[in-house]
């Protein structure tokens, strides 16, 4: 039986190898990164509408951020809050509270509000009126409080 | 004098000030970081490219990741590489080679073929043919690559 289940074994771990090759799976640290990474570029692109908003109003650089805002917010985030992300992991930092981790139903429809708004904006963007883009920008702006509030430690 | 000097050295701090935010201007590490974000995003998206094509193809998540690579490609990442962030800035670390900062006309081409190429993947992801697919996420890779090979410090 022994090279039976010594191949069985490794044929396993082949297996789950293979599998988390396959489906692009990060540890729970490349996770926390890699969200982090959408958020700040989130963020950056968000100042630059708030920028452009408060001065001369750039129609390209605005619909440009608003694309980047939607494509991020509509690229599957969810998949980057995996098992072991709930926390601190080594020297990688998270503000995330353990409670998102137990309402998913709640974060579920956070999420879905935050990609809805983020499609308005790009869509108020695509537009290029300045007042439609102004709206939207605040409907955004409160969608990402509603789930930082409620799940971002140092909210 | 004195009140005036100082009303005018308020006065231009205070129109600098402005027109930082204006601007959205990022100080050289937070341009370092931001950056770094939109290639660490675009990475995981480019995984899950490559695992699609390598495994069973998942036309809706090769959409999502398309569009959030070409958007970020597109959202102005030229803004990211100002003065001061040639080199590290504290615990900043940049791989950018100085030489980067001083071929700009070379840079700008290159930076134009990852945008093409990053468009030409979203499209052919639109598209929902495997095939195509995958020639423009190789035809990515090497527009990716050539910027890395002269101006990432180690490749």
């Amino acid at each position: 039986m022994k090279p039976f289940l010594a191949t069985t074994a490794v044929g396993l771990m082949a297996a789950t190898l293979a599998g988390s090759a396959l489906a692009g799976a990060l540890s729970p640290e490349e996770q926390i990164e890699t969200r982090q990474a959408g958020y700040t570029f989130m963020g950056w692109n968000m100042g630059k509408i708030k920028a452009s908003l408060q001065g001369d109003y750039d129609a390209d650089q605005v619909k440009a951020a608003a694309n980047a805002i939607a494509a991020i917010a509509n690229s599957g985030m969810g998949a980057l809050y995996g098992p072991g992300t709930d926390k601190d992991v080594g020297d990688v930092k998270t503000r995330v509270k353990p409670e998102l981790f137990e309402n998913m139903q709640d974060v579920g429809k956070l999420a879905g509000d935050f990609k809805t708004a983020a499609d308005n904006l790009a869509e108020a963007a695509a537009g290029g009126d300045a007042g439609a883009v102004k709206t939207a920008f605040g409907d955004l702006g409160q969608a990402c409080k509603a789930c930082h509030k409620k799940y971002r430690a140092d909210d």
